[in-house]
């Protein structure tokens, strides 16, 4: 990143709050009132799948967004809770307490306050990159897992039936379980609320653009159909007293600001959460900060992954002192705020204004919302997040990334969320240095009329027999150190014409300690066989390393600056009657 | 390794035993005597160092040397029991039972069958790769590391007391707590027995020289050292009834071949012996395959690590069903068999006929030789292994293989070897991914009068501020697919001349899935920006995996066979004013 006085990289407020204007106030009120109508139902629904009151997803939208606005990076991006943290809340919080309890919510807070916690601190560190392991197939692998066992986990709420698990197995045998139970009206709600959702999402659109409806309008009356599914079942429960016929429904919500709450530091508690508050941080930061560049690219803004953290780690913190759960920057609520206009962060504190006018005034109006209405949208919203076509992309593309994806999505799906997400960072990381540990070693020549060289497998080009000339394409170190030892010699015990060995160092990138000392025994064993060992096209930072041992200097050959020298310097001209040819 | 018939792949005594000849079998002979002579104290000692009677020690060395012979590939290598194995036995075994019980010797029979049927494993699959994750700096510091450990927990022995455990720290308390009982005459012969070794190991072989006597002669004197010390004290204590006045001796020990036993397949037993196990197995393997690839290229002779792990395997489950503990190819043991002149596996076959007839006929003898005494040969061993300079060549060359060393040297002084060793594993990976998640990348320009390109910051090269020209000096994946975007981009955004960005694949060995994702976001954010994105120097394995997708069609510029062909067809020539400077 650029340089910066310090106080504006920690505090980007001062960075656009300088500048801000009229235009850019009312464009962002106007993206606030948009976002706070759809947000209501939405974080009532989120409450419910973390298993918490649904007062928590409204706390947990207030804070976390005004203090996202003080330290975030984003102009767009809408903090609060999302479906996949929510679940993996649920599952963790599942693990200490149980669901309904006073200590459930108590160890929400405590999730939240370690997830803040560790976010904050890798950001003042500047570790945004570990993020990195988690790679892009097994983010896709997770997120269409996790859209399964989300969707799977709110059919119980559809079925007004109890049920239980974190795996798909043990959620569906318990729904097989409690099946006969399904209370008829709950699931009439629940099914006709769920159809007309998707009806909405694929059918509503291109109707209304057919009746000549403008593109914009249409756009937001589809964004409306969640908000329309909560007022009419909610008139229906109401009007024919469904409750007593055994539907759910949300409820007394407690008409307040959100309360000051203390996250409970007993250290039994913390170190229980520990892990899972890591695995969710980093699951939540991730799928923020590729929100946040999604949008930022299409106004060429940009975003500061470190201090990304330290805006999501402040919500978070936020979130646990507000009787809030843990938070992350959400995709549909960000996109919904981007499309609608918001300029700057203060949308989200507009937002944030909304949602505590609508904690204290309106709570009393979802008192007969059914929580199979919830649970409609939940599935409506996660199942748009399943996307196999990343195994088929994969599949084509490279088996190392398909196996990643497999192994996440089938051990998410049958071992939970956590072992799931954790299987597919290690087998990434271990498939990646099983290739590097075999590399691709090329010989080649000389592409006739060029200075440039290539395999000779792929090209056709000149070799000279008394000239091995072996590309490694990977960098040496300990991994498979010995393996190019071994093939090296193996290669060059079987052509005994060959008086030189040029390794092309194009594609070395570090040479570490291991590799040294593999390197210095291959050139002993070389010197002892009379044949010349060299090297070409050594960077500069692995050439500046090696010069600070004796290698170099025993080295049984030179280091030439490109390939084409050591050809030159090398290649004896053939013999006449050859050269005529 | 080349093509060779199963059945001869598999048991390599197939190879070498259809040229046996006379003059290898008494070759084979004299080292054998040399070996088992050699090998009669040592094998006592490390059954002592293991915590097990000291026929344990003699039966490792029995059976599981035939086995090796049977399937090893190594022509010279010494197997049986060894310093650091013996010492990780003690650590594993001591966790689930007493020292002295028939439970421990039970649990170290199962260790060895465990570490037995985890190499074969490995071997059976081809996986013998595995081994390459210890690398060498690590595999120095822990064996350094070690040595302190081992040597530290054989004082107790030269002092006369009780003392025990299994880190640096908890073994010199313990030591201090107990050091008012130590004996006097068990400390005379100790200390005597450490110092004349020490004075063996550097102060005879010279002397010995001076006084005229041969180099050969003088060798094998100065490796009979063990044999005198162990001559003379036991007949000390003997003369002197040194037993009565608390001098420990080895005492009786059952005149009988190896005995047939069973390891214990507990499933509690098995899995608490399984990481012990492997970690066991690994160490012993690099160890031993070390030693052998020594010894093998001093001879221009092969070793297949994969066939090694099926010749240690074997050896390990002979000695879990024979008595034994587990075993590994030794260095010292292995050097004095190749210095004695053997020649095939054969010699290690004599070295176990001798030490059966050891077993049956010599074991009264060593009666009344003081533990003392076995422990000052392991303590003046081991200190040969210990060798601190390791630190400070790593930290001239590369800090993180410096910290590598470091972590391990430290933890497995403090926490004890398991986790020291695990540790140096675990950071030697992170320190890797770490390095290749924040790439080098050069931009580079023309050398002049040559096709090739260099680093503009480090050579005198031409450049073109139209064109940029990076060279990528790592692989694209996804632990820095990400960075290496958003570094392009930032580059380009800062040069507002940029018609063309050419990325020099050179040093891409892979771009994996997510790399791709990445590759297309900047060629699509190139392109609203009317910026050309061309490759350079694609290697084959990487452009047949981007031919499987589109982006090669998708993009925005062309893919030059050498970077030469990318500035000839890019490089605009400059204004005819600046053209004649």
């Amino acid at each position: 990143m650029t340089a910066m006085p310090p106080l504006r990289r920690y505090l980007p407020i001062l960075d656009w709050g300088r500048t801000y204007d009229k235009t850019a106030f009312s464009n962002d009120l106007i993206a606030a009132v948009i976002v706070t109508i759809m947000l209501i139902p939405q974080s009532l629904a989120y409450a419910l799948l973390a298993g918490l009151p649904p007062e928590a997803g409204i706390y947990a939208s207030i804070v976390p967004i005004l203090l996202y606005a003080v330290f975030g990076t984003s102009r767009a991006l809408a903090v609060g809770p999302v479906a996949v943290v929510s679940l993996l809340t649920a599952s963790a919080v599942g693990q200490v307490a149980d669901a309904g309890t006073a200590g459930y919510a108590m160890a929400a807070l405590t999730l939240a306050f370690l997830s803040g916690g560790f976010l904050l601190l890798l950001g003042v560190l500047r570790l945004g990159f570990l993020a990195n392991f988690l790679s892009h197939p097994v983010i896709a692998g997770f997120i269409t897992a996790s859209g399964i066992l989300i969707a799977t986990s709110q059919v119980k709420h559809i079925l007004g039936v109890e049920a239980q698990g974190h795996t798909l197995v043990e959620l569906l045998i318990s729904l097989v379980e409690h099946v006969q139970n399904a209370s008829l009206p709950t699931m009439l709600i629940g099914l006709s609320v769920t159809g007309f959702l998707f009806w909405v999402r694929s059918g509503l659109k291109p109707m209304l653009q057919r009746l000549g409806v403008k593109p914009g309008l249409a756009s937001v009356l589809t964004k409306a159909g969640p908000v329309a599914a909560v007022v009419a079942s909610t008139l229906i429960t109401w009007g024919f007293d469904l409750a007593q016929s055994g539907v759910k429904i949300v409820g007394e919500v407690p008409q307040s600001l959100p309360p000051l709450t203390l996250p409970d530091f007993s250290p039994d508690l913390l170190s229980a959460l520990l892990l899972p508050a890591i695995l969710l941080s980093v699951i939540g930061f991730v799928e923020s900060v590729s929100v946040a560049q999604t949008l930022a690219a299409k106004k060429r803004q940009r975003i500061d992954p470190n201090q990304e953290l330290i805006g999501l780690g402040a919500a978070n913190i936020g979130a646990a002192f507000t009787g809030g759960y843990p938070v992350t920057g959400g995709f549909a609520r960000s996109v919904v705020n981007f499309d609608a206009g918001a300029q700057t962060p203060a949308a989200g504190a507009f937002t944030a204004v909304g949602l505590a006018i609508a904690a204290v005034a309106l709570t009393p109006l979802v008192y007969f919302l059914p929580k199979a209405t919830l649970a409609g949208t939940i599935v409506v919203a996660v199942l748009s997040l399943v996307d196999f076509s990343i195994l088929r992309k994969t599949w084509g593309y490279s088996k190392s990334d398909f196996a990643a994806v497999a192994v996440t999505i089938l051990l998410t799906l049958g071992l939970g969320v956590e072992v799931g997400v954790a299987s597919g960072v290690a087998i990434s990381v271990l498939l990646h240095l099983y290739k590097t540990s075999r590399p691709h070693i090329a010989e080649v020549g000389l592409v006739p009329a060029t200075q440039h060289f290539r395999n000779i497998n792929r090209h056709a080009v000149a070799t000279d027999p008394s000239v091995l000339t072996l590309r490694m394409d990977e960098s040496l170190y300990f991994v498979n150190a010995q393996f190019l030892e071994n093939l090296i010699l193996s290669r060059v015990t079987e052509g005994c014409a060959i008086r030189d060995v040029v390794l092309m160092f194009s594609a070395v990138n570090e040479v570490d300690y291991s590799a040294l000392e593999c390197l210095e025994a291959l050139n002993a064993r070389l010197r002892d066989m009379k044949v010349g060992l060299h090297l070409s096209e050594v960077k500069g930072p692995v050439m500046d390393r090696l010069r600070r041992t004796h290698f170099i200097q025993d080295l049984n050959g030179e280091v030439f600056l490109s390939q084409y020298d050591a050809w030159t310097r090398l290649h004896r001209e053939p013999p006449p009657n050859k050269a005529a040819e």
